[in-house]
């Protein structure tokens, strides 16, 4: 095995594997994946849940890609590979106790596979209480 | 057993089980757990992650307070009943194959456990490539 690069400036050539002081950090499920929530970087818009594993994170933080491990197809998945949908990633963090991951993206045409900007714009279980907010309309 | 209450306003008392509406269409893990992703309604601010069943959807849903089911400490846990930083609910989503929840709220106090803003304040694995874009300084 050759050495490890474990500067956060990695190339895609010298990131074979994930960060050594990263990969420490995550905290990943029995299938080894962490949930990565991927946000529009500019609205604020939360626009999927995607799940990543080691080597799914390192593509992401080495190509700028937003890149996913499929549970369906138990595959990698660079959003946008097949639809032209791409996720441009302009930032990578991780939380408090190291188990999930945001992901700040420009995200290109819709992200959700249904053709919605989102994953998150059908189904609606609660909205606003207006009795909590007698001004009203104020709320984003 | 009791009829099940199946409006949108259903009142605590009468919700004494998840609408079987909502239910039929959340994807759990092996656990019985569905992700919940927790944003700022105003700022779009990822503010945590948290995990629910369908008990915790149904407290949520009823007292307007975001409600998780804790893995660690194995119990519901109504997020501030301790330290006051509640969260009051203001509107809940479901995902397109129903195996995300988002759930925008207005969080008072910190968000995190370690007293940060959110749980994703602390630790960032990828900052914004300047050379991306120009002309600089335009991503929030």
């Amino acid at each position: 095995m050759g050495p490890v690069a474990d500067t956060g400036q990695m190339t895609e050539a010298a990131g074979v594997v994930l960060d050594p002081a990263i990969a420490a950090r995550l905290k990943r499920n029995a299938d080894g994946l962490v949930p990565a929530v991927v946000q529009q970087h500019d609205t604020g818009r939360v626009l999927m849940l995607g799940w990543m594993d080691d080597e799914a994170l390192r593509r992401t933080l080495t190509t700028r890609r937003g890149t996913y491990w499929s549970r369906s197809r138990q595959e990698y998945w660079a959003k946008g590979e097949t639809s032209g949908h791409v996720q441009r990633v302009v930032e990578v963090r991780l939380d408090c106790d190291g188990d999930t991951i945001l992901v700040a993206v420009d995200q290109t045409g819709p992200a959700c596979h249904t053709g919605a900007d989102t994953c998150f714009d059908a189904d609606v279980l609660l909205t606003k209480d207006p009795s909590a907010d007698p001004a009203g309309g104020v709320d984003g």
